[in-house]
């Protein structure tokens, strides 16, 4: 029995996959040869996470791998009517993300409470200007997205003395439905969003959502740029609807030098790097490697992506799809 | 019986003082005028927390207060020989400052990690560029100072996952000796200071002690300035024998705007402001009011200060006092 072929999207080679010598072959592509190569492929290792070549290749001509591997949370970028359709298995990379996103995003409470951008901006100045920062603990916190990171960054904040709501699709035990996110954020000192972009999720934070929150309010996003609607963001913050915000993610990455995003007073912006700590590759590389050996003996793999809603259910909802004609709500 | 006098050492009136309308004569006194109102006072509270009035009006002539109230957690600026060897009682603030300069501490530890100054760099310049951040859960802290602010630094940090040894003046318990502190900051990726001024704690944060650091460890002060050798710091800095620091007390302050420390590279500056979140002064109001009740009524005062010292003692470690003949370590 020949290896089975294992197809890698990326210009450059992952880490660790030698441990697959013997029992697969690896084969690499760029974007553009991606069409030619996928019918030749067992398995589709979507490495570069930045690319939407498979939503571009996939619905051509011949046989498709059985499985694709997104080496990412998000698959929005590749996920396309005909792979969500087809009888391959999507899976992501539940696991690897959360803990480094929940550090990210406690950073950013702390450092924005406690004004870390103006000592910075005043140390290059040499002055000497004392002010007051604010306590986190006691603050309120409303945490969209109900998955491994939303809670993730609930509990990590928690710890810190955080009230924190989290608010999920439906409402079960301790999470919010979706229909308590305007009270619960029209009393929130941080509104966070690790929502995974859906339809539903499409544009949800708006210049309505926004004119709802205190002037005091922060937004932080380290879901998707599109569940954003930017320019209301920015107008936003013009008009002082709230205190400040902070993007990791966009619309569009990276973004361009030419962005007006770069200069709205009270916006922070990070390159797409709350979840990429040290090594990140490294486990996520020993992550796939890992699950391969399920795929080959036969073994059911994890993380297997609902490619309807767009993302992995959590445990405590799996239950609930199959009481559901339809669900398009942040998770 | 005339109302007791409370002699306020500052130049703008503390909130909340009317509350001890018809219990207190309260008068004001900038730093000039301190040495002829000390007399005439039976409670002095230093307000003015930057103001080293009191060590140089104190010696003076005349009867002196039976008891000051220092609104600050060190009271290095106000002792001197004189008023720790008189009757009078010496209170602290213990209580106001433990939980914002934790945080400030956390926030700073996570900053760093995630190398949030670069990311504000970088947006400055419109610059896309990727970085890795450093996970800090499983990472290693040395705390340095067991008094309350340091035991809460140790607190939160461990709730971020962060693997911390507190040391103190002497073993005791979870507590690491001061003879400890080598062997822990050589393994450490944050060292924290969290030490009184005393005597066996100025200039303890000197080359020697940046030499034994890692190369990717930082350091962070938010004790008080002078127990940091500054030129030492900033000498182990250019070196690269620690990859950063962050100092929230100097020796001198304000900082001047001539000061070098401003522009070294990889030290962040802020201006003594780690534990003042909004509210602090009613805080510290409330705290002295109610202290001054107890005091009225003859009651035995909280946060009452060892003059030799300097310092409260921990409830846990007052017993040990009395087995031992001399003792400056840091707390």
């Amino acid at each position: 029995m020949p290896e089975p072929v294992v197809l890698v999207l990326d210009a450059d080679p992952p880490p660790r996959l030698g441990r697959l010598t013997g029992r697969a072959r690896v084969l690499r592509t760029d974007g553009a040869g991606l069409a030619d190569r996928l019918p030749g492929a067992d398995v589709l290792l979507v490495w570069d996470f930045t690319s939407d070549a498979v939503r571009r290749a996939w619905p051509g001509e011949g046989p498709r791998p059985r499985w694709v591997h997104a080496a990412s949370a998000g698959v929005d970028r590749l996920l396309c009517p005909e792979l969500a359709a087809s009888g391959t298995v999507l899976t992501n990379a539940r696991g690897i993300f959360e803990r480094p996103i929940a550090e990210y995003v406690a950073g950013l409470v702390l450092a924005l409470a406690k004004d870390l951008p103006t000592t910075l901006a005043l140390q290059r100045e040499r002055r000497w200007h004392h002010r007051e920062g604010q306590q986190v603990a006691g603050s309120r916190a409303v945490v969209v997205g109900a998955g491994p990171i939303g809670r993730e960054i609930t509990r990590l904040l928690h710890g810190l003395g955080v009230q924190v709501a989290l608010v999920g699709r439906t409402a079960r035990r301790t999470i919010h439905g979706i229909e308590d996110l305007g009270p619960l954020a029209a009393r929130a000192d941080w509104v966070i969003s690790a929502v995974p972009l859906t339809p539903a999720t499409y544009g949800m934070f708006d210049a309505r959502f926004f004119g709802l929150l205190q002037p005091s309010a922060r937004f932080i996003n380290v879901g998707r740029g599109a569940s954003v609607v930017e320019a209301d963001l920015v107008d936003a913050l013009n008009r002082r609807w709230l205190a400040g915000a902070a993007l990791d993610v966009f619309a569009d990455e990276p973004l361009g030098e030419q962005s007006p995003l770069w200069e709205v007073p009270g916006l922070l912006v990070s390159p797409h790097l709350s979840g990429d700590t040290v090594g990140w590759r490294d486990r996520l590389s020993e992550q796939f490697v890992a699950m391969y050996e399920l795929w080959a003996e036969g073994e059911p793999l994890p993380n297997v992506v609902d490619k309807e809603r767009g993302y992995v259910p959590s445990a405590d909802n799996s239950a609930e799809k199959s009481a559901e004609t339809e669900d398009t709500s942040p998770e």
